[in-house]
């Protein structure tokens, strides 16, 4: 008897889960757009007609063979390319089961078990934040929080419950015009801005204060730009800190923060999408001392935690503003005449229907334990400490340019350029020579599917980006990056 | 050798989706919050100690067995309790296998083969939709739109287009006082007023137009009250038709309002979460008659046609408005010296990382293609048409109050109350009878684990709700659900 369509789907993705593409395979099987068109036009093309049939099953396992061939592998041991990568296999057949079950979050009535185990997570990520003491409830049924579609989404959230704390007649009034501030390191994430565009606030009410060489807010700096918008006749209602910036991984120095929001009457939401996760290591947790004073804190479990796309909470301070900032009460979908409704979530929150996030979170917690989340964090650390110590040794091959924590950016000199000098004071040819490596460099490793390694632009020079958080990454691997560098670079200045 | 974690609850999960609790099996296990938390304590507790350990496997097996038994079976046949239902099983896998390779959506780089689902499920359904005429590009560049994590979310992003349109400052500036107004019919979303909310427009915004019985917008009220708006100074600009409520599953007249909005120089925008997949049918798709002329238009695949929890897609008939009105270019994530960043669409939307949830459409299309979506509309027209007989020759034991399409809403009517007269007539004592009489049935049925009908109240009187978009469900289970419900309400009554 032939397999179901549906068992042979799925054997490959278990196949990939249990044995994913490692060592020599590719991390990517890289294809143009054209490429990829013709290879699935052979199977199943990638576009539908103006009638779509259907295919047969063979047709469609081709397919899904392609897709599989075809997709970047960040579970690769050389995928450090993002601040997301090697997904824990424990999440990934928990997201497995939530979606098979395929319920919404909203309601006990929709989600009895998945209710109970937000709230159990919630609390335990609560009181690892210290937003709630130790020997609190851990089943509330108003946990510290909820969980989002994402670290941007949280963070729009977080500043609705700010502005609402400050004014809570606009949520049904509308803005009047009056000039909110808020505030984020120049180094800050950009759902800052996208937040203020969507919240009507607008993007100019983004005040991007100065941040040190490591991409730290100076607190200094944030004091004279609140004092400086108050002079302006503006509002300031919010600091973000954060809590392991995109780039160099940099925490802002979060207690002074609270010490200004404080002081000021603002309210400071941290966003820990990235570094959050430290909290989990004994070690690396005193980077973000001072959280437990922060208003809003919004943790992505989907970066370094390896949940699948997406694990994002956002944990609330004074969860009891949910309801009165959110809430609507549609009589039509939460009925208080239902069974334990005072559980449902779905009134809290912007969203209505919501995937369930918490279950491949909460198996994943269970299986490794408190111990093992705290390795996988110093696990992380301890291959971004090996890459700074190698490319120190390297005698001016490698350039350290900035980055703490898991992240390391830096450049690859050409031979011609050595000994590079200050960075600052680089002739304009050789700037222009780097800036323009490192994308050909990474063209190359992409092509080649050696490794996926990010680059970005700092200070207008674009630099290497390694960031650690995938836990297949070895001592080896490091190595291997480091030498596939050398190697295109060389190729590439001496073409 | 043992079988590893990962594989032992794959396995469950995908037995699960291949056999799924059915027929005689309970739709639910219905147990309290404290039986819940009892259960899970005899095996892996559901809340977390200050030091969480490791569980071993077979506890964590435990734990999933008690996850799957005590969820809501929503492809079971008597789940008809919300506006989704009994996932397809090749979307479930295919949801699997997009987690199994965990990428964000943001990127070519990161998703080249994801990048061009979207582009193709986007075109496909753009020409479905007639946002695109047939023969345009299958797998343009610049798709007609994007997937949000949800209807609510996509309502936002639109009503913010919107907005964008008629003042494109105030993404920068923010909000300047002036009073904008939105339109949509009473019986529309909550997701308007939510959105309103957000965007600073405040709910004071939301103009809640009348609608007719079955809960459709009436187009003589909505151009009456944006005349009034103006008349107040105030600036319509935009009005939400809605394709399937709720409720009533009411198609508002696309084309009038398609007229008014023109008229008026007002955005449209369509939520057809529920019903925009009525566009499948060839004999359903004419309740849509005029969306090809609105400038959004939202859609849950994750709704009628079984996708998992989440596939929404937001049809823009101007794309390039969308990066006008979302893009804010960082340099970091979003480089333009990046190979094919041409088909980058992070930056047109507000997320950043996006979980892959075009997967599991692209490949369930391609299984089922247009004739198998078409028919899973029409079987599920055909169980409500079943229903709408079965209760017109119930001589008053049930009796009909609303709804349209898919839906049907209806009481049961004890035999003392029979026959029940005009339900504008009610004595106020038989109006409570009945109207109380609704949530004891419903916590039977739940307790019991033999159906889940969702209730909501309808002009102050709660009436259940059958809506039919489960494929699971056979006219023996539209027998057996107005059964149950008789059964129930006889013992309540006579109790």
């Amino acid at each position: 008897m032939t397999e179901s369509l549906e068992r042979r789907i799925a054997d490959r993705a278990l196949s990939y889960v249990i044995d994913p593409p490692s060592g020599v395979d590719p991390v990517i099987e890289f294809s143009s757009p054209g490429e990829l068109q013709a290879l699935f036009g052979d199977v199943v093309s990638l576009g539908f007609d103006a009638e779509s049939g259907q295919h047969d099953d063979d047709a469609l396992v081709g397919a899904v063979d392609l897709v599989i061939k075809h997709s970047v592998h960040t579970s690769h041991p050389r995928f450090v390319n993002q601040n997301f990568a090697g997904p824990d296999p424990v999440s990934v057949v928990g997201d497995w089961l939530g979606a098979a079950l395929n319920t919404t979050g909203a309601t006990f009535e929709a989600a009895p078990v998945f209710t109970l185990m937000e709230s159990a997570v919630l609390s335990k990520l609560g009181r690892v934040a210290g937003y709630v003491a130790e020997g609190a409830d851990p089943l509330p049924t108003l946990p510290p929080g909820l969980f989002c579609p994402g670290g941007s989404t949280a963070t729009l959230y977080a500043l609705q419950l700010a502005r609402h704390r400050i004014r809570p007649d606009i949520r049904r009034t509308g803005a009047t015009g009056e000039q909110f501030t808020l505030f984020v390191s120049d180094a800050g994430h950009y759902s800052a801005s996208k937040s203020a565009a969507l919240l009507g606030l607008g993007t100019d009410a983004v005040i991007k204060v100065e941040s040190d060489e490591l991409g730290a807010m100076l607190p200094s700096a944030l004091d004279d730009a609140i004092a400086a918008s108050l002079d302006a006749g503006h509002v300031p209602f919010a600091i973000i800190g954060t809590a392991g910036t995109t780039v160099t991984s940099a925490f802002d120095d979060l207690n002074a923060l609270a010490d200004i929001a404080e002081a000021r009457d603002m309210w400071l939401h941290v966003d820990g999408c990235y570094g959050g996760s430290a909290l989990f290591s004994p070690t690396e947790r005193h980077r973000l001392a001072g959280v437990e004073r922060s208003d809003s804190f919004v943790w992505n479990l989907h970066k370094m935690m390896g949940m699948t796309q997406q694990c994002t909470a956002l944990l609330v301070r004074e969860p009891e503003q949910l309801e009165s900032c959110f809430a609507l009460k549609a009589d039509y979908l939460f009925q208080p005449d239902k069974l334990y409704a005072e559980y449902d979530a779905g009134d809290r929150t912007f969203q209505c229907a919501r995937r369930i996030d918490v279950l491949k979170l909460w198996l994943a917690w269970k299986h490794h334990g408190d111990l093992g989340f705290a390795a996988r964090i110093d696990h992380a650390v301890a291959r971004a400490e090996q890459t700074r110590d190698r490319i120190a040794a390297s005698a001016g091959e490698f350039v350290e340019v900035t980055g703490t924590f898991t992240n390391v950016v830096f450049l690859w000199v050409p031979p011609a350029l050595r000994p590079l000098g200050s960075l600052s004071e680089l002739a304009a040819e050789t700037h222009k020579a780097l800036h323009e490596l490192a994308p050909r460099i990474k063209a190359q490793m992409q092509t080649n599917g050696t490794a996926m390694v990010g680059f970005q632009p700092i200070g207008g020079l674009n630099t290497f980006r390694l960031l650690y958080m995938n836990p297949a990454v070895t001592e080896a691997d490091v190595d291997a990056m480091l030498d596939r560098i050398r190697e295109y670079g060389l190729a590439a200045t001496n073409a």
